[in-house]
């Protein structure tokens, strides 16, 4: 693939959220029309070549691409959220971080047996939250068609927790 | 305006987020791709005589309305976040809830002096957080050029609550 405009945006802040880390920042990337679009067209691209029947978005910068991508598809929007969002009834699915756990949501309607669901997020680090949508996804009944991430930190395990899946991402780190 | 798709599948749930609540659903629109397209078309004509330079969400649901709007107009897109997720230098409004107070944080560069901001949303009630969020924007010396919302709850005092700006929501309970 050639150069985004998106790379040329992102920015590191060190030390957030907390100290020794340095967090891509990709607002940048949402300021800038020309970067956004041609980072959301590529993605869209990438996702089509995986046949989807819906696009799940992960809270809260997931949804920022997904609903984009979802729209220019033609497909139904999922949302993926944090405990104690979603007000009908769910599926949960808890998961390790460095220190304690998470725990994602979905409602149990947000994909229909048999689906192919594209999930969608700006950044793959450890992979923990894309995991734990696969796995709501899959309790639910269908599949994951794949993985699409604007930025992916190639120097954590995120690939290699969604070995098996499809996994597309425009920039590496 | 004619009849709308969303309104069909907009879903009422009693109790959430707690007893006497009746919550208003909006992800039925999501998984519809028909009613989503129409809706996101629509404030965005609603939303372009008002002419904006761009457009900011308000986190979470605000990026899922807010980001394909922008798309659409070829404007940056600017996000309105929950306390400590921004990693760069913000600024910060605190308002008040019915019990306690709540409080919302914008990147200092997310707009410029100068700018003509639509602020998106899904839902318009109290319009504590709308409004706040007007706050942000006008101490980044940017102008809010109006507000849109998918749902309106009338019988709440939102709409008076934004009064002096441009208001536009598509369906109003």
């Amino acid at each position: 693939m050639g150069h985004l405009k998106a790379k040329d945006v992102i920015r590191d802040i060190p030390d957030f959220p907390k100290p020794g880390i340095i967090f891509k920042d990709i607002t940048p990337v949402l300021q800038d029309p020309e970067a956004f679009s041609e980072a959301v067209q590529l993605l869209t691209q990438r996702v089509a070549d995986w046949k989807p029947t819906c696009v799940a978005g992960i809270e809260s910068r997931g949804f920022i691409f997904g609903a984009p991508i979802a729209l220019q598809l033609g497909l139904p929007f999922a949302v993926v959220r944090k405990l104690g969002k979603l007000p009908a009834e769910t599926i949960r699915e808890e998961y390790a971080l460095e220190y304690g756990t998470n725990t994602v949501e979905m409602h149990s309607d947000a994909v229909q047996a048999g689906d192919r669901v594209v999930v969608v997020d700006d950044l793959l680090a450890t992979g923990g939250t894309a995991l734990a949508s696969a796995r709501l996804i899959e309790r639910l009944r269908a599949e994951v068609a794949g993985f699409a991430f604007l930025v992916e930190l190639t120097f954590l395990p995120g690939r290699h927790a969604l070995r098996g899946y499809p996994v597309a991402s425009l920039i590496e780190y």
